[in-house]
């Protein structure tokens, strides 16, 4: 099978490189794009990847969209918001199926995307669409031609929530409360003042305080599971490390928990999914833990002193929260086992 | 003035030395004490103290309690919990004042102490010992003889919920939640598996998420301002930095709030306070901006949205929320002001 | 395959279960043993391996010596410096084959062991093992009983002269000079003060200058190649990273260089060896580059203004440099491909 | 006294502001100059700055080269490469005292500055402006209108080899080796991809192996101790660390060394500096040591084995190598003890 890579010089795109190489099935990286690098040899600007699998091959294109729907069966988008949606119809016209690693397929609706992003100049295919998250829509990803890549922090934390929803514990009219922290990567691969070593180093902060763009996304993804809408007060914050998010989420349970019972919930719900360790009560989950692989770690606490459940979840950013994700879909939409070529461990330390 | 610092092997140790070096006044250290390093010169043990005030001249000493108090006219307790109560009733017993940086003196009831640590020895000095945060009790720390120091986690989370709850804020029966994050040096100076560089590098971790032992002390000190008891949600967070700790802190008010009115709040409250930085609406905090520092750099974000207030707070754990406020209460209780040795500016980058 | 790892609670351990999970041969780890850890669930220790391979069904054991060999077919030995010697013996005559991953058997000579590290119990066995070190022993290594699997600086080191000795190139009676600094990972797993991340962190620092015991294994490979004995004056450093090591050699040429000349040279000495990327002239060496794989990165530097080569090697310590380099020699030995399930890409950032 | 700070907007400008505000002689910041960021306040672009000196109440300027004599008595100029050329001479003309912390006037030779830089447009200054080395040039950089502050990388290596070279220790015809490692704020404050966190972090590598335009500014002052030309072999690392600069350098010596004795050399030669400490033999800098402080830390290794000499030197590059150096030929050209405003401890950890 021939792999299409549009966007191939930021950090996701990379990773989708190094995961796709270390795949058993040998999918065939057969396009990198990229305007900004367009000539220049793939291993030049990623010299890791030299002498792995064929890149050292590979040089940067940047075809019209008309012409890329016939260079492989199979892309990814890892392009800025925005570039998906200009791209997308003609892949799909082109017999393509595509893994849109990007926001712009992840919400339902047009109007909501206009007010948190941009007017949509694809919203016919937001309903086609299905939404890339594994443990929720397996079999409906494996029948999409179209997939929207959940973003990295709403992944951790409707992981972290999605059995408690379910179940219908969470109580009326409160808040969920999301407090995350991501690694730079996040924040693109792109310079810029407010990333740069000596800024973040030895440094921890908040930002984007109170409007962060992927607050409709996870209410989107929570309400459906609560079974009507909700809020959730999300705050991100940057932490000095390459990768990794943990998301804090704080809820008011409809009644007081007994914590061994809400852990047995959690590990039915799970029970198939391989990639969720639903851990042992006390366990205290850490991004290294699930550094460079598909892992979600969750972790429930019950403080009865306050009657609030605390969630803690952790991925890694890029594989999980981005990637990785995308190669499971791939997986999914291809007929492999989900967790084909994302089986190993985490790099540890 | 003869300045003791018990317990001077630890990093809250060591940052009393490096501020006390570049006080003003100069006070002359006279003693510093360790049991395990008895012996050793200062310098041997740390470095970096070479070439300083009088640092090269001292060494560890390991005197009984009865001998201490003849030995310096103020004291510095920097000890583990527990020691500074078998110590203190002496020193003030031969007419030194003392600033205990440990837990021993915080909580004003012995019960409380017993439950999150281990039986009071010295249970009559609780009601003596005045809590030292200088923007709530300036006049009574002037006054003192034993100085409780604030822990760290404390400073940042009262400083940054004091405006809010004496002006009567709080909706009720709802409990404050602060997410909390911590640089290493939290951890103190012993090696543990846990702390080391391999480990905590490139990861962020929650821990004691249900009954870290600050939240006894937390919940006194915002009882007082809110008038009336109330519950804190405490989540502490390891984060790969040496110094440092933001909070934030969400509150659900009991009215809507007007950002800017509020922001007046805050401002008016901290006017004659010199290291409160209410920052302007949408800064958002960082721990390098203080580190070194004896700042407090607040934040407020009204989230509409979710009727939730978000407070983000930021100190630097070794200064602000250790020997830098151990100083500070130093200089009132010496009749300095408040900021003498503590003016400079953040060690940034 | 059943394969055995002695002292799996140690970094190069935990790397080994990565790599040896990610293989496609599939061999079968039925054996972990420690002796701090008996009893304990491998996962419990390694939190990251659950879910991974067979490991949430493996325990810690702590097998005497002599029931070692009927566990497995093949051992990794992860233990200390001095327990390999007091094992192999009794493995080696029950039939098993055996990677030592300590300087146990690295050293030909025992005399110069016994100098650098302390008498050799099994001193017979020295000659007969092999030095894994792929690119100048395969065949050896591929026959042999015994392989002795370098240290990680002189893994770096070695591969970087190589060419150049075995050319003559070197001029006589001038000392080789290797500057090297490695991630943290270099000093083990066991909690150490110097070893602390707030002792660490945001600090670099110069160890063992003149007497690391490295060296004699450095200047044992070199000599072979060089064809008489030399002597290499060599310098680590420590990195506050958690992987990688690069090291910078100086070299005095017997006549002036032709850097293209010399690139060619070394590009046909390792023209069929898949894990050492001699990089184009003016590349800069950085350890990201091989965070997490076998590659050794090599680039050349003339500096003609002092007549001096400055040679820039970089690999990952724990991979490369231990366990990776272990898993190519099991490969060869067990008739795979030397790369086979070492061929991934860096973790990238 | 009123001062002004000619780019004040990079590193060195921030830790300029750091350092004076905390000068005993209260000295008075009254211009803070940029192009780029003109109109802003000073406690913008630098929040650390707010609540401390006169700093809330500057705002960037960007007056022409004549307007600046007037503004201010003495001048610090931390404006990149080729700015201060342009300027001083203005200044001087003015009757104002300067400092630059550009390499503009640290070479004596027009040509030189020409070969390695550009075209010098005042290369009648080169001759009267002293380079600021208090170790060597203290009485002269008293006299100075015009101070050349050294670079960070020359200052860490020629106060390691001044006791060395002016003894007429250095065998004839070898190069000196200088390997030295940077923290990333050496390379300023501008966004660039190369000193992005995600890029630096956890990883190590060489740049610039052979043409670093320090070169000529440490042979020029080695050749004046030694009193005849000599190379240097200068090789810089970027670590993953915010402040710092460790080089070990390699000389061989004419005679075979007696430790004691050279130790005896080194602190005999520096006995009336109060900046370099000569550390015991066996004594293993590190860059955390002088975090944040003006001194340098000296060891000295003999490697019998290879009769090379080993010497080890640590600084700060922002304070000692640049800023604090800058102030202690501020208090040499004003009449202040050398020490003024820098006595002050490392911010350890």
């Amino acid at each position: 099978m021939n792999i299409g890579i549009i966007g191939a010089t930021g950090y996701t795109g990379l990773e989708l490189l190094r995961l796709l190489a270390q795949h058993p099935a040998q999918p065939r990286v057969t396009l990198v794009t990229s305007r900004q690098d367009e000539g220049r040899a793939l291993t030049q600007v990623f010299p890791a990847l030299s002498g792995v699998a064929n890149y050292d091959g590979l040089k940067y294109e940047a075809p019209e969209a008309g012409q890329l729907a016939g260079r492989a069966d199979f892309f990814f988008l890892a392009a800025p918001h925005g570039a998906a949606m200009a791209l997308v119809p003609a892949l799909l016209a082109g017999g393509a199926r595509a893994v849109d690693l990007s926001a712009d397929f992840r919400l339902n609706d047009a109007e909501a995307f206009n007010q948190w992003y941009q007017p949509h100049s694809a919203a016919d295919l937001l309903t086609e669409a299905v939404y890339g998250l594994p443990e929720l829509y397996a079999p409906r990803i494996a029948r999409a031609r179209l997939v929207a890549n959940p973003g990295c922090y709403p992944t951790s934390i409707i992981l972290g929530l999605a059995p408690f929803l379910q179940a219908g514990l969470l109580a009326e009219d409160r808040p969920v409360i999301a407090d995350s922290a991501s690694g730079v990567t996040g924040a693109g691969r792109g310079a810029s003042p407010g990333t740069s070593f000596c800024e973040v180093q030895d440094s921890f902060k908040a930002y984007k305080v109170t409007g962060h763009r992927h607050t409709p996304e996870i209410e989107q993804e929570l309400a459906k599971l609560h079974g009507r809408p909700l809020k959730v007060a999300f705050t991100p914050h940057l932490v000095p490390m390459n990768r990794g998010i943990l998301s804090t989420i704080y809820v008011s349970p409809r009644r007081e928990i007994n914590p061994e019972e809400l852990h047995s919930l959690y590990r039915d719900f799970y029970a198939e999914k391989p990639f969720v360790r639903v851990r042992p009560l006390g366990f205290e989950p850490q991004t290294s833990e699930v550094r460079g692989g598909n892992f979600c770690d969750i972790s429930l606490f019950w403080d009865a002193r306050t009657s609030l459940l605390k969630i803690v979840s952790a991925i890694d950013n890029l594989c999980r929260g981005a990637s990785g994700q995308a190669v499971a879909n791939f997986n999914l939409m291809c007929g492999h086992a989900e967790g084909e070529g994302l089986r190993g461990s985490a790099l540890r330390p």
